[in-house]
C-alpha cells in the first residue's frame, strides 16, 4: 500500500477500508505523506464524499496520531464544542453554571480565527489570568474549583493539525467528514465522557443550511457514540450575533452581565446548553437541570464560581462583579438604520469587520485589540425606524473598511426574517 | 482574486473564466501557488472536469509560462507526439522518411519514464551520438540535413513541469484536460506548424478504452486549431508492443531494420503517419504521400538520410547500415507458451519488466541499461502450440521479478483477440 493507491481509490469512488485509512493519517502525522497528497485526498474526500464507516474509522486513526489527554480527576467530564461563530461566548457563561450545579469541567479551548470568536482570546481579558496551565495546575484547579479553561500546549492530534493546515489554502475545508473527523478526533483524544456539539447554521456559519448542519451534527453524534462517548447535538443559528457584543473585551463583559441576569439569546442558548449536559452527567430531567442552572444563575452562585475559576487563573476577579471595568475603545462609528423595516444582522460581515479593525486575527499568531469591539443597540428582527442608532463600531483608529463592513451588516426588510435560535437537538434525553 | 478562489470555484463545479485560469497558471510558474494547491485544483479538475474553453485558456496560459522555442529555419515544420508506448520507435523511422520526402523535421523530444520507452535513450543506443544540441547546432542541423531529433534543455513550460510533478504523486494524471493541457502547451510553446498527435488506447495506455483516448484526440485537436496549427490525430493500439523488441539498443536496432524494409505494426504505423504529415506538409493527396514514404524506404533514401541525422548529431552511423552491430544483453530467459492458444502480449508487463532489469527508469535521472531487451519470436494475435518459443528476455544478471513480469505477459486465448492498430483518424483530408 502506497499514500498515492488511497489517493486513487478516494478518488476513484471506492469506500476506503479502516486500515487504508489508518495508513494514510499514520503517513500524514509521520511525515510519509506530502502536503500536495494531503490536498488531493482532502479534494477527493470533499466532492466524493465517504460512508460513515470510513469518517469513523478516519476520526479514530487521526484521534490515535497523539497522545492522549490526561483525565485531570475522577468523575464525569462534560464538553462542549461549538463550530464557531460571533459573539458566541458561551462557554464563559456555561462553564461556570455547570461548576455551580457540581457538574465538573474541565475545558480545553482555541482562539479566534477569521470572523469567529476564541474563548481563550475572551478569557485573556481578564487582567492577569493565564490560559496556559500545565497539566497539574489544570488538574488541581479542577479537583479544587471544578471549573478551568486551558489551551492546549502539547501536539494532541497531529494528524489533524497538519490537514487542517493544508485544508486551510486549498478550499477543503467545507467538507461534512472532514470537519467531522477533525472536530471529533480532537473529541476522542480528550477525556471528555459527554459532549455536547454546537453546530451552527446560517451566513455566519461553515454550514449555509440547517440541513446541512444537521448532516453534520448527526454525523458528529453517531461517531461520537461508535467511540462510547454519550453523545449531544444542537443545531444553532448563526445568521446574526449570538450576543450583542463583538470584540474580546466586550464579549468577556457580557458574559459576566449574563450571569449577573441579563436575558437574550446568549443566556438562552448557554442555558439550554447547561441544562442538556447537567441533565446528561447528573442524570436528572432535563426541565430540572434547567430550572437548577437558572438559579444557580439568579442566586449568583454561576458568578461566584466564575469569579473563583478567573482567580485561580490569575485573573482579576473583581471584572466579574463589576463588568464595566472592562475597557471598549471609544465609538468611532456610528451605524443607523437607512429606512424603516425588520432588521437583519450579518455576522459574518460583523466578525469581518472586527478582524479588520485589529478586534480578531486574519493568520494564526496575529496580535489581538481586546478593545475593538461592535455593540449591537438593536436585536436582529425588531422593527426600527429610518435614522436609529443600530449599532457602535468602537476602535482606537479610523478603520473605513471596517466601518463599511458594519455598515453593510445592517439591512431591512419589509417582513421579519429570523430563523430559529435552535433548529434541531440531537441526543437521548437525559433521563437516567 | 486568490488562489484560493479559483480552486474553491473549480470545486463548486463552476467554469472557470480565462482571467482567472491565467492568474492560477501565473502563480504556479511563479511559486505563488503552493504544491498543496496545486494538487487540490488539479483534483478538482479531475474530478468535476473542465469546459472545451477553460482547456483552451489552460493550455494557453501554461504554453505561455514560458519562453517559446526559436524557429529554427524557414519552412513549414511538422511534428509528431505519441502519449507514451512500449516498443514504439516510430520517430526514428518517421523522421528520416519525411526528411527524405522534403519535409523538415526539426524535433525535441523526451527520455523514457515508467513503462513507456523515449526517443532520446534510444538515439542515444548510437555510440558517440549527442540529443543535447545548442540552438544554432540545431537549427544549422535543420538547414544542412532536414532532420534533427534533441532534449529541450530550457525550461520551455514551466508551469507544466511544476503540475506534472505534483499530478505524478497525487493520482491525477488520468484526467483528459489536465492531459491535453500538458501535451498541448508544449506543442503552442513550439514551432510545429502541422501536428500529429498519436493517442495511445488499450493496456499499455493512459487511456484504456478506444472511446476515452479519441475523446482526448479529439480535444488536443481542437485545443490546436484554436490556436491555428494544422492538427491531426491518429487512436492507435497499445494492448501489445508495437514492433518486436522492447529495449533503448534493440529498438534502435529495429528502427534501422525498418528503414531497410522490415514489415510489421512499427513500419506500418511509421508509414501512415509520415503519410498523414507529409500530405499535410506538402499539400498533397495522402495515397501520394504514402506511395512516396514507401519509396523513401524502398529506395534506401530514408535509411541514408537517417545515417546523415546520426552523423550529424555525433554517431557513429555505421550501426544504421549494420543494425548487427547494436549490442544486446545474452538472453536470460525464455518465455514459452503455457498451453495451445492465440497470444495476447501485454505491453504493460513487458514496460515494466525491462524497467526492472534497469532498461528503463523508474524515476527521472535513473541510468538506463541500453543492452537489456525483451524481443517478441511471435506477435500477438497468432496462433501458438504449447512450448513453442515466445519471446527472449535479454539481461546481464538474473532478474526474476522482470522474468516472472514477462512470463505473466503471455497469455492465450481460445479465440483471437485483437484490437486495430488504428482505431480512428481525426483530421482534415491532406489535399490543399
Amino acid at each position: 500500500m502506497t499514500v498515492y493507491d488511497v489517493i486513487d481509490a478516494k478518488k476513484n469512488g471506492r469506500a476506503l477500508g479502516a486500515e487504508e485509512v489508518g495508513y494514510f493519517v499514520n503517513e500524514v502525522a509521520q511525515g510519509g505523506a506530502s502536503d500536495a497528497q494531503i490536498a488531493a485526498f482532502c479534494m477527493a474526500v470533499l466532492l466524493n464524499g465517504m460512508t460513515d464507516e470510513e469518517c469513523f474509522a478516519l476520526t479514530r486513526a487521526m484521534a490515535e496520531s497523539g497522545a492522549r489527554t490526561p483525565r485531570p480527576a475522577e468523575g464525569v467530564f462534560a464538553d462542549k464544542h461549538s463550530t464557531g461563530g460571533v459573539s458566541d461566548s458561551t462557554t464563559l457563561v456555561l462553564v461556570p453554571v455547570l461548576a455551580a450545579l457540581g457538574v465538573p469541567c474541565a475545558k480545553y479551548s482555541g482562539r479566534g480565527l477569521g470572523h469567529t470568536g476564541g474563548t481563550l482570546d475572551k478569557l485573556e481579558s481578564f487582567p492577569g489570568l493565564t490560559v496556559s496551565l500545565s497539566p497539574e495546575r489544570f488538574a488541581r484547579q479542577v479537583r479544587e474549583v471544578g471549573a478551568a479553561v486551558a489551551g492546549q500546549t502539547a501536539d494532541t492530534v497531529p494528524a489533524d493539525k497538519r490537514m487542517y493546515a493544508v485544508r486551510d489554502v486549498t478550499a477543503t475545508v467545507d467538507s461534512i467528514p472532514l470537519i467531522a473527523s477533525s472536530v471529533m478526533s480532537k473529541k476522542l483524544a480528550s477525556f471528555a465522557d459527554v459532549i455536547l456539539l454546537d453546530v451552527k447554521y446560517g451566513g455566519g456559519a461553515f454550514m449555509h443550511t440547517p440541513k446541512r448542519a444537521e448532516k453534520l451534527a448527526r454525523l458528529m453524534v453517531s461517531i461520537g457514540e461508535a467511540a462510547g462517548r454519550r453523545m449531544c447535538a444542537a443545531v444553532t443559528c448563526m445568521d446574526a450575533p449570538l450576543g450583542d457584543a463583538v470584540g474580546c473585551n466586550a464579549e468577556a463583559r457580557e458574559a459576566c452581565e449574563v450571569l449577573a441576569g441579563k436575558q437574550n439569546d446568549l443566556s438562552r442558548l448557554s442555558l439550554f446548553h447547561a441544562s442538556k449536559l447537567a441533565a446528561a452527567v447528573l442524570r436528572i430531567p432535563e426541565e430540572e437541570a434547567l430550572r437548577r442552572a437558572e438559579e444557580a444563575v439568579g442566586s449568583g452562585a454561576a458568578r461566584e464560581k466564575f469569579a473563583q475559576m478567573v482567580a485561580a487563573q490569575g485573573g482579576d476577579a473583581r471584572y466579574v462583579y463589576e463588568p464595566q471595568r472592562f475597557s471598549v475603545a471609544p465609538c468611532a462609528h456610528e451605524v443607523r438604520a437607512a429606512a424603516d423595516g425588520f432588521l437583519n444582522i450579518d455576522a459574518l460581515a460583523l466578525g469581518r469587520a472586527c478582524v479588520e479593525m485589529g478586534g480578531g486575527r486574519k493568520r494564526e499568531g496575529d496580535a489581538v485589540d481586546h478593545t475593538c469591539a461592535i455593540l449591537l443597540k438593536r436585536r436582529p428582527g425588531v422593527q426600527v425606524r429610518a435614522g436609529e442608532l443600530l449599532a457602535e463600531v468602537c476602535c482606537n483608529a479610523a478603520a473605513p473598511a471596517a466601518f463599511a463592513l458594519a455598515d453593510g451588516a445592517f439591512t431591512l426588510s419589509p417582513r421579519r426574517r429570523v430563523r430559529p435560535l435552535v433548529y434541531a437537538y440531537i441526543g437521548k434525553s437525559g433521563r437516567a
